[in-house]
């Protein structure tokens, strides 16, 4: 590990660490270090899923994820497999059977989930970047919490062989890092992005059409977090010239932003039933208190109503597909407020409004197949200090290294500014 | 089952049936069967997946797969599970254990797989549509082969929760039926698409900016196939007045149309390792000798180069995606030739030039995360008589909808034309 002020132990970050070398030496991640989520498969390795069930009744992986391959064949080095949320479902962070992750940033706080120990490990510097998956917001709202990028991708472009089925129409493969800069180099791996390709476009230095500001998401906000983000979006038009314009997603897309969360939510649920269900039926497996209670609302759902939740999914994703234009981008809060304290939320997690309001707002992406970075620009006061929260920008289908390209830019910005 | 001069028994075509009632009486498939390939999950039973050891080392499905649950909610009802290639991996139709699905239209000849009883029922007359998936052509092939339409949706849009995860970037779920009319109608229901809006659409008949001949897969296909679909171009350019022309897949994306099989190849057995491999270490499961030759080949794979593949696909995928404009389809053969010969192909069929050809074409939709509509409009003269093979649209990311629209009207054309 590198030097740090955190040890693997204080972080909590690690399911376990072992180093594999990369397979070529030579490559544009070269001297990086990466963890993964313990949902995504490393050969001779159990992928424990944050469950001890799960590990009990699955055998080890033969070979490596096919994301693993990519970034080893890369030049980066492995480094260890990172605490996630019992089968991924939860954004808290808080795992009954292997703990809570350190969120850096803010030590108080959950780190948020499921990719917990994956955000904790870049938090807490002991690697360099590190790999979760990204269904309903667990790259996303992990990386608000603690105050770094995290990127998901456009659905469907970064492999997930080799990676638990979760909510197939929705999972995805992303990436958490300290800089805009490494975020980029990692994800364009993933994305078999030709880095000469990448760095020609940097050249041209493609500009955004439009930044759609979208009010209706920013109202999910707390005003503190409002205010700090509107400090941020000011540096976008002033200090970077963008075009940028207040517009709403209800309008965009013509429902109600609390409307994508009824809607997003069945049909995960129903994935979730069909991916799991007969694994559960069949091991009755032991679940800490709040994942219990969320399998049981699964279990619940009336199937019957499956069929139209999809079909207002698709309707509203078509909506989006034409709302948002060539090098369109829309700018919302990744999350509304900074990470809950930690042991705030209890087991009932989904009836109570973090989670509706946390998940209106990822549920753009999510209903969009749409790529989103989360950017660490701003910072609120809390009562034992400050703590993070992510602006997010949502791009167009398949524009992920455009988007990309965007964030190093804001990036380097913020840095100046902070110089 | 409905009248039929082939019954079910005679078929082959089915693992089990049963009958299970829509969920709704009313709805746009209210009056349809259908059946499904038994790796879709259906509550309270197991999906085999083929091979007989799957089918001991798995638990029967809790749930209904979430497309089963669509369509039993629009009104249809399904009738059984049928048949598929071992673990989805052969395009051939021959299953050591299972037996071959009758074909229909060429009984001496392979129905083709992987969705060989599906493809089979529809050819049989059994069911009035069914569900196949789709990764390398197991819904392409076997509906040229079996003289059927049959649909691959663009990736990710149709959901593939509860259905075996074979190689991810690549899975899809499809359709199979006798009638571009009521391929559409299904396809719709799972695409979660408005009956309302698609009947708009199809009112405002939106044309086809451009019709684009592929030359080099053509080029794939033998002779008295290309003298059949130079036939059915003729119609769509004369009789329906289309904008038709040449092209080449190579011109339009960089690269010969052999390179898209050796791309595509890697890229597919490095997801199938890590989606199955597991399993088969651990289970050492009893195979076919044909699929025990595709597993070898798997495993021997050095997954040192699966990053430069994924490389590559990438780069044609982004390739196809500019070449593409709005409303433009490209025309291609679905298969070389009509099915091959039953016990024709041996166990070594990967090393012949059945598979290099028929997957040249079959990865173009694949490597473009394309729709793709086969269309049964061509017949070739053989030994026995005549066999059909398939004419393909393969459509815009997305544009599902006017691909499925497009293809009605050329059944209908085809229809008067016969009448």
């Amino acid at each position: 590990m590198r030097d740090s002020a955190i040890t693997v132990q204080q972080s909590g970050a690690f399911i376990e660490t072992f180093e594999l070398r990369p397979t070529n030496v030579d490559g544009p991640l070269s001297g990086l270090t990466f963890a993964v989520k313990d949902l995504i498969d490393v050969a001779g390795h159990k992928s424990g899923c944050g469950n001890p069930t799960w590990r009990d009744t699955h055998p080890p992986a033969r070979s490596h994820a096919v994301c693993v391959e990519q970034l080893l064949a890369a030049g980066a080095t492995f480094r260890g497999k990172t605490v996630t949320d019992e089968l991924a479902f939860s954004l808290v962070g808080e795992n009954y059977f292997y703990g809570t992750p350190l969120n850096a940033a803010a030590p108080n706080r959950v780190p948020g989930g499921s990719s917990s120990g994956s955000a904790s490990a870049v938090s807490c510097g002991l690697v360099d970047f590190a790999i979760g998956t990204d269904t309903g917001g667990s790259v996303r709202v992990p990386a608000s919490n603690c105050g770094v990028w995290g990127y998901r991708p456009s659905h469907g472009l970064i492999s997930v062989a080799g990676v638990m089925p979760f909510a197939p129409t929705f999972d995805t493969v992303g990436v958490l890092a300290r800089s805009a800069e490494v975020l980029t180099r990692a994800a364009n791996v993933l994305l078999g992005a030709r880095l000469e390709e990448a760095r020609d476009r940097d050249n041209k230095n493609e500009r955004p059409a439009a930044i759609l500001i979208a009010r209706d998401a920013f109202e999910m906000a707390g005003p503190a977090a409002r205010a700090e983000h509107e400090k941020a979006i000011a540096v976008l038009r002033s200090r970077l010239g963008y075009t940028v314009r207040e517009a709403s997603v209800s309008d965009l897309i013509g429902c109600p932003l609390s409307e994508l969360y009824d809607t997003y939510r069945p049909v995960q649920w129903a994935e979730i039933e069909s991916s799991l269900g007969s694994w559960i039926e069949e091991q009755k497996p032991q679940f800490g208190p709040a994942t219990k209670k969320n399998f049981e609302l699964v279990r619940a759902l009336d199937r019957a109503l499956v069929a139209a939740a999809i079909g207002k999914r698709e309707k509203y994703y078509r909506a989006m597909r034409k709302a948002l234009g060539p090098r369109d981008l829309l700018c919302i809060p990744t999350t509304p407020d900074p990470a809950p304290v930690k042991g705030s939320l209890g087991v009932d997690q989904r009836s109570g409004d973090y989670y509706r309001k946390a998940l209106a707002l990822t549920s753009i992406a999510g209903i969009g197949r749409l790529p989103q970075v989360s950017m660490p620009l701003s910072s609120v006061a809390v009562e034992e200090g400050h703590a993070p929260v992510g602006l997010s920008l949502v791009g167009r289908f398949g524009e992920d290294e455009f988007l990309l390209g965007l964030v190093q830019e804001i990036d380097r910005e913020a840095d100046d500014l902070a110089a």
